[in-house]
């Protein structure tokens, strides 16, 4: 009801503010006898951490990630697993300014508007830092689903425009993803993406971007209707991803301009399975998994905090201007790639659970 | 948990399938003493019936509100409401040849691989016809945002893309959305569809589109972080309609292309009032609605039911083709117009009775 | 939210006030291929249906169900399972005269109190004409567990007490609970209860009662600790029923007297399996199923509608009497037997499904 | 859906298990700009802290709650609140030799059954340990009630019967409450349970008990009809307590003998206000508050751990015994009485924030 709260039957509760004293997540409705430990959790988060490359913010986090609960001897109980990462750099005295004025673009203008009150160190709970637990649950969601589909899903994420740059999808590679610090799988754009964004960091300015996730081997028959579609769940997980703007699914806005003849997927029979000869739909028909892969993409929007002076008002009612001059990512976009994958892992988790309820 | 459920405070359950007896709708939690009777819904619901135009699927539905229950003298009582719908042609002749064969784009597939079994005449379920109780129940959700918002909700919507062909932002006049049969508020570009929808519809093929929809005068605070966002809420509500493939707010996608001082939208106080330079939010900000205009964008594929014969499946595992020679829409974006408004009616109710319980 | 939904897996929402044009239920969550069809529930309806003996309120209602969606082809298709009763026998006339006036002892005064406005007829929501969608879709869940649970559950109800007159446990013959009009266990109490309710029907009177539920082969392990226990959830159902004032589960108040060597459920093994040697804790340890019978008793307030005028209010606050003349039952827990076993049978579907959830 | 949560807008969700590294609370959906210290918390926690008199078990936890989040500058912010406690006195070697052994009348066997695998170290999640959190939770809850509810909502519990002896409700006097060990509001009786629970110590023993809470204030009009009535769910919340066996309301189980001119609550005026002449419904009315004292009554049953062996089965199968020796109440209906005061506060709280959403 209070929104803090995603899934049903695989559930998460996460809580915390960017400087208070720890952030954590209660994960509700884990099946028992799953192995589980820490190191599960761990390189995810380290990949999401920030101040890895010039091109996050340096805020440097230990994201040292604690389970508190439902696991014992190395398997899950069956019972709540509470996760707890302490904050530790927190230098509150950067966010002085900022107190009583609201950042165009950031939530301090809503927050304040609909509590009265607002946590204004560092956006407070509004702050991305929220997403580090997103990441951490999201990793046991993964393990889930690699202990309960055979063969295991593959969750991935990549970005695939940097302002106004597109990748060139011919020269996709997984392998590349990594090597660069944009989770870029093109790397020609990858190279061109580095100067550029270099550009816009230096000008204390910020760019928007477009990622993509997809699932491989994800089972046929997830998804609830009719307004439990399972792309209607994962366009409310990456829409509240901060900063995301815009979701769409297989084709996405392109297919308005397309015809039926065009935009059908069409079936074949291949080893005793149905077997589609395109994807447009995304892996999903009716709100369902087909079977196919999940692709997604979102749009996520710059990041509001810049250098140049921009018009504002505080929170007495006086005009004022606000510039931006501490630790942030010229490029949100680039670390929404990890917490849009946990996402997608959080919701195929939960509709995993759903459907093994009703199996027939 | 079966997912024919939305919203938490103000909640709707829908039921039926295309061809059974009747379609319905429960609407939990509308607050008492608000005036409403069937004369509040039918309007919206003759609004939103098929074959009306040349354009829209030819079955012929008298779709006649009848409400059950939560109503007593002219007034809510707080208790549910429940609405129901005769279907009164079924035709269900029409859908024999379907019985076996999974159409592609359609849920025949993903429906018997989730259940094993399938109500297959007219789509079930799964049909658009479920779309009606939410036409119904929309209404009822403008009716509480105009008796519990000072000076109501605005809640319209528009068809701003058909096939390749866009509106002319600079000629969008409201006046004109009811004048032709597509919901277009640009005049020339209505006249331009017609003929192009004519030939899309005679060749038996279909064709996407682009929705807008939008509400006015929203009060500030509304929406729920981390995971309730107002947005994220709109996001699962637009892609839970049939054949949306993709959601934007605000600038939408277009973000990912510009700079943090091109999306910044600037704050000034106007009459006492915090007044926002722009709208490139889209209305929220953090999840939370700002008091601007909140606008959404949805992409809506192509019918997928069309002449050209499709190769496909049957579910005993069989190589088919299958074309539809039944009654369909050549571009279902139309009717999604009016559904598009109600899911943001019912998303915005739920969130006001939400903020109620915590307002400070 | 709004109180007129049970269950999170298999869930039922109900609708309908007593003097409106129908009541009825949504069940989702049901999954599919289950059979079943309108007489796997008229029977159910038929046994609570009032006006069966003259010691129940004489309304003389056909309650004939009819199921408007979900099912198809005579199986479940995993859709909701809308049912429907039209209200034929309503006499609204009967009730002009408390319009205005709180009964003593009904929810005519907090309903009033709480919504500002009230279907004064008959009771409205409140009256237990709800019960009847209980009943009905507690038939659809014994349905369900008969299907899933190999044996099948056998979910039974009996009258133990009326006034001060309690059954004697040693003469308790399960064939004899369907042979009087009190769903008593024990004929030689039976015969005096006779005699009794006609003295209090007489007078113009009523009592109150206690109803005891069971349920047998129920499997090992059902209950979701901590808050959603099986014992706690059983709890709710019972009190949610009409006139209910306690519950209690196994040795129930009398534990309080008992010493731990004495409430102790030892236990052997037999037949390779867990075996107890006694079942005071009613089926529930830890709020999980034990595998033992489920036992409740519940206890039933005398109905609040009499001859003898009570001092009251009315809703302007005016201090005036209150006597019932209409049609009522001397004494409601009679007509609680049914609806116990329905929402016992509702507890454990649901449960049942959520272990499918997680199971291991 | 796993059962960890209580409540629907005031939700709590704890986690943690009795011999983990920690256990906690997040509280989601309190209002903002409530006053808000660990100082509201930490009195009612050390009034249920376990090792204050020789009658409840010698485990010495400091039970120092910490506020993660949700607060700032002393005030609730509107986000989560979470609450976590160390476990400091933890001896996990005292109970090694129940690790492969089913204790009688506790959760061991059905946890085992249910999961697969169990936190055998004191009890793990099935721990009264939990109801740590439920204290803490619920100090929350009555500073909301306190905030909310002009005047305050006053929430005292007590005990009123330990094994066969029940206080004299003539000689109930709150203020004696807190002066033994007992929460007993009847002195005589008091002196009497010392020498009577020495002697049930001694003997390595147990005893069951009843406990009555009631909540003074409350405003009229709470609780949501139909599944939801207060009563509902008052009953599930009392018997998610562990040992819980019985719940009764007003008169409780008294009523089944009553008849409908002995138990009616009739009503005057007064004040220009309704006054009801007695309180056999314990406050509530169709599932509604009438603004009458609400009362409640729980029985605990006798702890099962005790001295004397009884027979059970291990894990694998094998018959043995069981006895116990460790740290345990002898009467755990004594520290029942704040958990159940603590519940009784957590549903009030949930209810007035449902009741602001819908208010008229």
């Amino acid at each position: 009801m209070a929104g803090n709260s995603f899934g049903h039957v695989f559930r998460i509760t996460t809580f915390g503010e960017s400087h208070g004293p720890a952030i954590g997540c209660v994960i509700d409705g884990v099946p028992p006898r799953l192995p589980l430990a820490e190191d599960d959790i761990q390189p995810w988060l380290d990949k999401r951490k920030p101040g890895q490359s010039r091109f996050t913010t340096q805020r440097r986090e230990a994201d040292c990630v604690r389970i508190l609960s439902g696991v014992f001897e190395g398997q899950t109980t069956g019972t709540p697993i509470a996760l707890l990462i302490d904050n530790t750099d927190q230098r509150s005295t950067d966010y002085a300014g900022i107190a009583e004025r609201f950042r165009p673009g950031h939530a301090d203008f809503t927050y304040q508007a609909k509590y009265g009150i607002r946590d204004y160190r560092g956006g407070g709970r509004s702050s991305a830092r929220e997403t580090a637990m997103r990441v951490a649950a999201g990793a046991v969601a993964r393990k889930l689903l690699n202990c309960l589909v055979p063969g295991g899903v593959t969750i991935r994420g990549a970005m695939v425009q940097m302002g106004p740059h597109q990748i060139d999808r011919q020269r996709w590679d997984w392998a590349t993803v990594g090597n660069n610090p944009f989770w870029c799988p093109d790397a020609e754009a990858a190279a061109q993406w580095e100067g550029f964004l270099d550009g816009v960091r230096k000008a204390g300015s910020s760019i928007g971007g477009v990622v993509e996730v997809s699932a491989d081997n994800v089972p046929v028959g997830l998804g609830a209707p009719v307004y439990d579609k399972l792309d209607a769940d994962l366009a409310k997980a990456m829409m509240s991803i901060n900063a995301v703007k815009g979701v769409e699914i297989g084709d996405g806005f392109a297919v308005a301009a397309l015809s039926g003849e065009a935009n059908a997927d069409q079936m074949r029979m291949k080893d005793g399975k149905v077997h589609f000869l395109s994807n447009h739909a995304g892996g999903i028909l009716g709100g369902i998994s087909t079977g196919q892969s999940i692709v997604l993409r979102l749009a996520v929007k710059p990041t509001s905090s810049i250098l140049t002076p921009m018009l504002s008002v505080d929170r007495h009612g006086n005009e004022v201007e606000v510039s931006t001059k501490g630790r942030h990512d010229p490029c949100v976009a680039i670390r929404a790639v990890p917490v849009a994958e946990a996402m997608l892992a959080l919701t195929l988790a939960d509709h995993l659970l759903r459907q093994r309820a009703i199996d027939h």
